[in-house]
């Protein structure tokens, strides 16, 4: 029951309206601009005067275009000025990348992730960003940075509530890299991974312009970033889309998190490596084992063949749950369950078929992500770039 | 990415924000109503002008203050002579309301639903509300009709796509209505009962204040009404929150969606019924029975308690699913499964506690609703109010 904007909120929201234009579709001539945002002429030129005159976008005239009259200015976000640090703790690994505004990977580097608690893991994710900090034009701005970890993270302050494939329970990962680097950054924020995955794809991704999506990210574990009418769902404190332990199996396995037959039990990395027989000490694990099976299956091999199919119908089965729960128009299998879904699509289907509703599923479209491994950076450049694109001269 | 809103439509925003604020929170004085919508006191002096003068709210002096100086003038709904038709069709039940701006129940009737096709449906309540039309003053005017189902309806034009208790596919519920009591109602808005019965406790139940909330509402059949940020999530089609087609147990009984275990089987009317032994021909079936279970389990009857027990625990089991893929801060138990709820409050809260996430069940409630049975008729009065709240003057 807000009332209306004030002026002063008004040209805020033109300006965050423009800046997130540019900032998603990449140059835009001004005339496009003034249809795609319903807003005069004269309006499209002061608002792109005042961002232009803080640096975040630049004018200039088209190419050629051989035809009469006077052509457009042509307004570009400008990504080598303008950028975020993102950052990927991962279970086995550390990325970090910079990021220009227009979501541009500016430098994107990566180590094994240290063991231990955020202390070590932000130790690595420090000294990139100073190694690329020592790289930027000193004229650039830096507007913060966004972290993506496969744990329960609370929205507030960005306390890591639990990883449990980190081993973390309540780390301050978002405040000791702040503390470590605190000249370079303005801000940090931190997201889940899956979250944040769903966003990039959302914004630059296969899900553009579908409002009701569910990423599903499996590694060990196995999380959800839900869009529900083109917002993400993240709960109270920020800790939905913990699908990975819907129970799913109640006679199932024993489950990390304490309960039983979580679906993270039945689709998660360790699922199939033990449906394959390839679970026991010193075995290759992480994405090259789950693609080992894959691969093995695809070439005939039996066990291989089952455990895929068993993983790929318990697959389909929670995403059935999911897909009467939210009737979505898109499911994306993202993280090591990308592979797991294109060796298992039919069984996925089928059980999805036959389980939920006819009219819960019947425009839904299963697909593999866009931007795959970088998915979670820019997700993580997209939170961090948040708030610049709400207030853009705040 | 759209840009800021024109001031025609700021006059719009400010419209509706100032009628919602009536409509939800009842009489107001407009010095509390310029400081709750950070408005100046000529804008709310305008606005509420605007809205007395088409006779949507109305202004008096207050009653004797005591105090120095002007008092400040109270705004009022018209609830009078502003109202909607409201509807619930339940598996053995149609209830219809004529409800006042202000969601003021101003006259209720009820009867048996004839079985049959929504066209039968529709003549008792067509019925009624030509005998309630018949009542009113001639000056009031009628905004809408909306009605609560407990059925899969499409968003876009109420079809009922699937109504498996009452025996329904494909019915064009708002439609039949619509052409029955053409001169009586302008329009008819249609709407899931368990998404209307959280809408209902959202705005002025239970729920009042709280962004994420899970609503589930249980009879023969389960359903779910979701709000999360506030909003409510009701997917592509309009067809979100089957929570009562989430399989819970792979190895359970048959569903007469077609697929087996699903949690409806485990919680629905007829589970508790047949847990109990009292699911044989000619026996009493609906809220009655329901109520003779959780009594006799109150009075010692050991079968009736193991029932109660079981039906508990698959209840919290669902719940703490739904928990952990949504981090709510209140779960609402309506229907039959209030009785339910009350009745197994232990079971449900263990299973929730041994099952979902610490992070994402510490904050939630559990709850009965406030609105009670009235709560799919306010909930079915919103939808039919949506329209003018969002253009009073339109």
């Amino acid at each position: 029951m807000r009332a209306g904007p004030s002026q002063e909120e008004i040209r805020r929201q033109n300006l965050g309206a423009l800046l997130r234009f540019v900032h998603v579709r990449g140059q835009i001539s001004r005339a496009e601009l003034t249809s795609e945002l319903g807003l005069n002429r004269s309006t499209i030129g002061a608002l792109t005067a005042d961002l232009a005159g803080v640096g975040l976008v630049s004018e200039e005239a088209p190419r050629e275009t051989g035809r009469a009259g006077r052509p457009s200015l042509v307004v570009r976000p400008s990504s080598e000025l303008v950028y975020v640090y993102a950052a990927s703790v991962e279970v086995d690994r550390i990325r970090v990348a910079r990021v220009g505004l227009g979501g541009v990977i500016l430098d994107q580097r990566e180590a094994a992730r240290p063991r231990g608690e955020a202390i070590e893991a932000v130790r690595p994710i420090a000294d990139f960003i100073a190694a690329m900090a020592a790289t930027v034009d000193p004229e650039a701005r830096c507007i913060g940075a966004g972290i993506a970890v496969c744990g329960l993270v609370r929205r507030d302050d960005g306390l890591v509530r639990l990883g449990p494939h980190l081993g973390w329970l309540d780390e301050p990962l978002g405040h000791a890299l702040q503390d470590r680097v605190p000249e370079l950054l303005p801000q940090v924020t931190v997201g889940n991974v899956a979250d944040l995955c769903a966003l990039a794809e959302h914004t630059r991704g296969v899900a553009v312009g579908c409002d009701n999506i569910i990423y599903v990210y499996g590694d060990v574990g196995v999380g959800a970033g839900i869009i529900a009418g083109g917002r993400r769902v993240t709960g109270h404190g920020g800790y939905g889309g913990e699908v990975g332990h819907m129970v799913v199996n109640p006679h199932g396995r024993s489950c990390g998190c304490g309960s039983r037959g979580c679906w993270e039990t039945e689709i998660g990395e360790y699922a199939l490596l033990r449906a394959a027989g390839r679970d026991g000490e010193g075995r290759i694990q992480g994405a090259e084992a789950i693609l080992a099976v894959v691969d093995a299956a695809a070439r005939g091999d039996a066990t291989a063949q089952a455990a895929v199919r068993q993983v790929g119908d318990w697959l389909g089965f929670g995403v059935a749950n999911l897909v009467n729960i939210f009737n979505p128009e898109l499911v994306i299998f993202g993280g090591t369950l990308r592979d797991v879904y294109l060796a298992a699509a039919a069984q996925v289907r089928s059980r999805l078929n036959s389980i939920s509703l006819p009219a819960t599923r019947e425009h839904v479209r299963l697909r593999t992500p866009k931007l795959g491994r970088d998915a979670a950076l820019i997700g993580a450049a997209e939170l961090a770039f948040e708030n610049l694109l709400a207030d853009p001269l705040g």
